[in-house]
């Protein structure tokens, strides 16, 4: 199914994506530890909305790729990866997808005693590597700590009659970007797995950049919203930490309206001019995935500056305040977010959610395009006016 | 694009559909003004979500169909569709569009000069019925009050010329839900097009559902959402005005966790237990568009009755108390809207938007899928086991 023509469209940039991982890389490696950790670059998600077509040749330098499905890894494999693939979040792997070449080197995180028993009746040349995951204090998925160890203990059994290609120790933290309770989860799971042989997978991009030498003393990194150029610390934007932003969200500009004082916009007529106004409508809204809960002022960027949403945004349409913008005019591109100026954190923040939750609500009808440095943002296309 | 398996799926009824559409024309003919309106069924934005393919076949007795864009009209017509098409926001189409009978019967929105310049430099032998916007209230787009007639005339000139298939008199209230701004967005387009011949279109489900006698006093009416099940009105849900929800979305329990006093849920661990506490975990998250801003006891049914939303809404996940459901076990489905108990309405008021929101924002990953009702809910899917 092609996706429908429509005005909004989200630019990839896979520079900014290769960037970022170099980045995290770099930043790991300033680490004096002796070990040199391996990352896993998370993809699930469609690659956090940014599409997996996308992502996946950006991130040649990755050790391996984390997906939720084995679907998802299907895509991956057909998009020319060679390396590691690990599946996060499939309990229900068939037996013909492991017992399938294709997917292999292959990586699993074992969750539930329904996945031992699978891989105990399972009669296969091939070795998936597993991954056991605590539960910890995010309760997700994962064994319980004193279910922990006989879990292991079976899984070493398998391991022992050369049956798996390795066992590793898997966790998500719940409160990664809070130093304090980070502390915490990682001394909890110390614990948990002391004297258990083993590679350890627990650190994400919030736990790298909080503390990068207690990361980079653990064997696998998972890190995803980093690479997407996106901040997982409060407070924080991407280019603070050093990272370009993967996606510009943009629509076109296809209406000019001069309102007069009284004059409302939108549905519900939430907002009335005070004195004459000229607003811009562009061709974005709520079915793009562009958050609702944007209200008056939310900014947005044009040629030449920062402007502010007003009235509702709509399943169509938002209308932006170009007061201070008299050049501007339809065929102009206005970015909604992903631009220095206008990172998708401060729109996150304007629409009361965070900044995953809008790369990845973009829907089936916004193209995911490659980037075109070359075109002139600042030219409005004709085809507009 | 296939789409990935994953756990949330869209249960779309098209049986439902056609009841909507049926019931909204017997309302109508109720009142007996003399006139018959017909019907454009709005299938934007994918049919509000529920997707084309589904939505079509089910609106056979509507008299058209309303789109955004060219390319869903096109997606109509490749579904059999060969009534006629309304195109609304598309105020691009090309020269090779307008010309293309593949598109005709072809009805088209204009609602900007240009539109019009480019009718008169078109030689073709195609007929295209326009409809001329009044921009009103709303403010999204078309013609203010002192420009209408303007172009009312040029628009004339073509018709005597046989170039047009007819002109019709087109707006969108900005406030349908309230009756005493609706009559006065309707007063006010009366007196702009008094003594002009044509066609009027300027009724929405709400407007039907107010006023069914002054909505049946037009020519075409413009059902969207309530096609879909969803009251368009505040206050009232889709089953009390005789609709019933086209969508049922539902996600598998993936897993349940035994919680203990003190234990937390999800990012953040905005939730802890009070006392022991058992909770589903649900393969649906905020990447399928489930809204992140659903919190603490936010319904969802279960088999066997409701249940509420405990922590963080994450990508992928979503918890919820079973305190009250000891026999729910992986594999058992929820229905996160759309079932009797549970409208769409419902979950929107508990997240802070509305409906047509939920429907649209559902991203690519989640299939949609014509509902099977022999599928007996209450029974678990053994591959989740």
């Amino acid at each position: 199914m092609q996706p429908l023509r429509h005005g909004a469209c989200a630019h990839i940039d896979r520079q900014a994506i290769a960037h970022n991982l170099q980045t995290l890389q770099h930043r790991m490696g300033l680490e004096k530890t002796g070990r040199s950790p391996r990352i896993w670059a998370i993809v699930k998600a469609d690659a956090y909305g940014h599409g997996l077509e996308h992502a996946v040749p950006a991130l040649q330098a990755a050790d391996g790729l984390a997906v939720l499905s084995a679907s998802e890894a299907y895509r991956c494999r057909q998009l020319g990866w060679s390396k590691p693939i690990l599946i996060m979040g499939d309990q229900q792997l068939t037996r013909d997808e492991l017992s399938d070449p294709a997917l292999y080197p292959l990586h699993w995180v074992v969750e539930h005693e329904g996945q031992i028993n699978q891989l105990e009746s399972l009669a296969s040349v091939l070795q998936p590597h597993v991954w056991l995951r605590f539960t910890g204090n995010l309760h997700h998925a994962g064994f319980q700590a004193h279910h922990y160890r006989p879990a292991y203990a079976r899984l070493q059994a398998l391991s022992a009659a050369g049956r798996l290609g390795g066992i590793g120790h898997f966790q998500h933290y719940a409160n990664a970007e809070d130093p304090e309770q980070l502390a915490a989860e990682r001394q909890l799971f110390a614990q948990l797995t002391i004297g258990l042989p083993g590679p350890v997978s627990t650190e994400n991009s919030a736990a790298l950049l909080l503390s990068a030498r207690a990361a980079a003393n653990t064997d696998w990194l998972r890190v995803g919203l980093a690479l997407y150029g996106v901040s997982p610390l409060p407070g924080l934007d991407g280019a603070a930490l050093g990272l370009k932003p993967a996606m510009a969200f943009q629509a076109p500009i296809y209406g000019i309206q001069e309102l007069q004082a009284g004059d409302s916009v939108g549905y519900g007529s939430t907002f009335r001019a005070e004195r004459p106004l000229r607003i811009g409508l562009v061709q974005c809204g709520y079915a793009d995935g562009y958050p609702r809960a944007a209200t008056l002022g939310c900014p947005v960027h044009v040629p030449g500056g920062m402007a502010g949403i007003v009235g509702r945004v709509s399943m169509d349409t938002l209308s932006i305040n170009l007061d201070q913008h008299p050049h501007i005019v339809p065929g102009h591109q206005v970015t909604l977010w992903g631009r220095p100026e206008l990172p998708v954190e401060n729109v996150a923040l304007a629409a009361a959610t965070i900044a995953p939750q809008l790369l990845t609500g973009l829907t089936a009808r916004v193209p995911r395009v490659a980037q075109t440095p070359e075109t002139p943002a600042s030219q409005p296309d004709k085809r507009h006016q």
